[in-house]
């Protein structure tokens, strides 16, 4: 054949979504924003509705020999739930399609579904319809989530300014750190099935992994308090990554401190154990959904005492780059590492 | 393990579908109506948004050794376009999510796109965003689909009410016959991989298989004609399953006749060759994407001269059943057979 092949690993996941994206055109006045944040805007009436949608596969994004199938049902609807609070709107309903194979016993479905169902519930939306299907393989889930908020107050990765201040909840490099201590238990179970596996000391991590929860509560903070983050993402592939977001969208640079990274003393601790950097973890480590937004200086005071919200730096102009000033006041550049879905992959 | 185990066969899969969605819970007022039928539909002030979602799996919904990928990514949005256009509304933005291994070459992904967005200007929707991930096993593809009707015109499953036509678009059977002509090339094939396929006599059914069309062009002529459907699915499953549909959540009974219903010559002549019953392929094959739906017999008038409009029957009371009249107008009991995904399904 002389059909010019190119892998997939020589472009890399970004790189083939980017070459996809290229040729993707909008039509439609209604279709506010299409491809390119955290969802889709679309126009209705006073309001819009933001859209987001995740596919998870067995074997890639998770493991069922370590993700309970409850757990995995309410992560499932967690990470979708995350990504319509990055746009600072309400989610209210989602669509569930999973394919299941026969070694699937009707029980274990329904574990999946209580999952399920448990999320809707503490994140009040509606289960509006979906496809359940079989598969050859393993467990597959897609899920879209569709939310609302009045016009003029969704968030978008583009609005970031110059002395803008930059903002993480929560604290991050958990459900990197849960992901390890379970992978290395996997392995140990592996070898020698009788062996229980040792977690107790690590509950916290690896219900970051197993179990995360989307920030709603944050999203509605805001609103009480009257703030409009100006750019908003949820920390799905690490913090550094989605700082670059914020600043190759804005058109802006970053700079944060080192030591106003928000670690818990648990991860800090595993990490250790593993013979890993803590603050690769916090800027690299994803899956933690918590929300990277930046805010103007204006409402700093509104914010300025909220247990969970660290202020960990400020947006600087474009050309002054992204830095990291670490604990002994030296600037060094921020990569950004991300994710890589690829076995393989390049970049 | 004294855990009770039900095999998926045991219940089939409509059996896990309905146990699944009983514990479903609909909080929200303006989810107007959730599970149950083509899409969900949600208010967005003087218009409803109607979604929809599928999810494909290779090996199970499709074969990759005769699908060309080009079709493939346009069917796949196609089937989805024909669940918008069954709740008569039209379709704006659709979400695509694929998963790929990496056996695949970037080329046949960006052919994979080429489809969709072939189809995406076909139908004028927005590609709004989705998830590209790598797959373990096979090719995965998930679509939703959102569309958009003026309040009140939105066609449910339940309105059809006694004495309305049933109109069916089209032909039906061709998708099926169509497979049925593609499984039995490839056995050829891979018996003798020398062979070349003997399809050039079967290029209408098996188009039908490979890129059928979401019936659009109906939705806008019922439009322009003023005719509001009181019922409408699209045939996906097979009409006599659809027309179940309509009778359950209607509560009326049907009487369709064996000598109106359409095919095509070439679907006839195939199903003969494959000693099929070409009137059990009209009634039970899946996967033609016409439209079935039911009119007040005020708007008769305005349809009765449409080329690709057929009236096959009328509504009846539910407690007179559902029947076919046979040519030999004997009334035989309608059965309702649908597609079975799951291996060993018993329903």
């Amino acid at each position: 054949m002389s059909e010019k092949r190119t892998e997939i690993g020589e472009i890399g996941e970004f790189g083939l979504i980017d070459r996809l994206n290229e040729k993707i055109k909008v039509r439609h006045e209604d279709t506010l924003k299409g491809i390119g944040d955290d969802a889709a805007v679309l126009d209705a009436g006073d309001k819009v509705k933001v859209v987001t949608t995740d596919l998870l596969l067995e074997g890639v994004h998770f493991d069922l020999s370590y993700a309970p199938l409850h757990h995995l049902g309410f992560k499932a609807v967690a990470v979708n739930i995350s990504d319509i609070a990055a746009m600072n709107a309400i989610p209210k309903q989602i669509t569930v399609s999973i394919a299941i194979s026969n070694r699937f016993a009707v029980e274990a479905v329904e574990a999946l579904y209580a999952g399920i169902n448990a999320a809707a519930e503490h994140y009040n939306i509606d289960v509006i319809g979906g496809d359940t299907t079989s598969s050859r393989s393993g467990l597959v889930i897609s899920i879209t989530a569709i939310g609302e908020v009045e016009k003029g107050k969704e968030v978008y990765r583009s609005g970031a300014k110059e002395n803008d201040i930059v903002c993480v909840t929560g604290d991050l490099g958990g459900a990197l750190m849960g992901l390890q201590v379970l992978e290395r238990e996997k392995e140990v179970f592996m070898a020698n099935p009788n062996m229980q596996p040792q977690l107790d000391q690590y509950t916290l991590v690896t219900g970051r992994q197993l179990k995360p929860d989307a920030r709603m509560d944050i999203i509605h903070e805001l609103r009480e308090l009257g703030v409009v983050p100006t750019s908003m993402l949820d920390v799905s592939d690490g913090l550094a990554s989605e700082l670059f977001h914020i600043c190759k969208q804005s058109k802006v640079g970053v700079t944060i401190y080192e030591d106003k990274l928000p670690i818990d003393k648990q991860t800090y601790d595993t990490a250790v154990e593993f013979n890993m950097d803590p603050i690769t973890c916090v800027l690299n480590g994803g899956e933690d959904y918590e929300l990277v937004f930046t805010i103007d200086q204006k409402d700093f005071g509104k914010l300025e005492k909220h247990p969970d919200i660290h202020f960990i730096g400020h947006v600087t102009k474009e050309e002054s780059g992204k830095f990291m000033v670490t604990k002994s006041e030296t600037a060094v550049e921020l990569k950004a590492q991300g994710w890589v879905h690829f076995p393989g992959d390049s970049k």
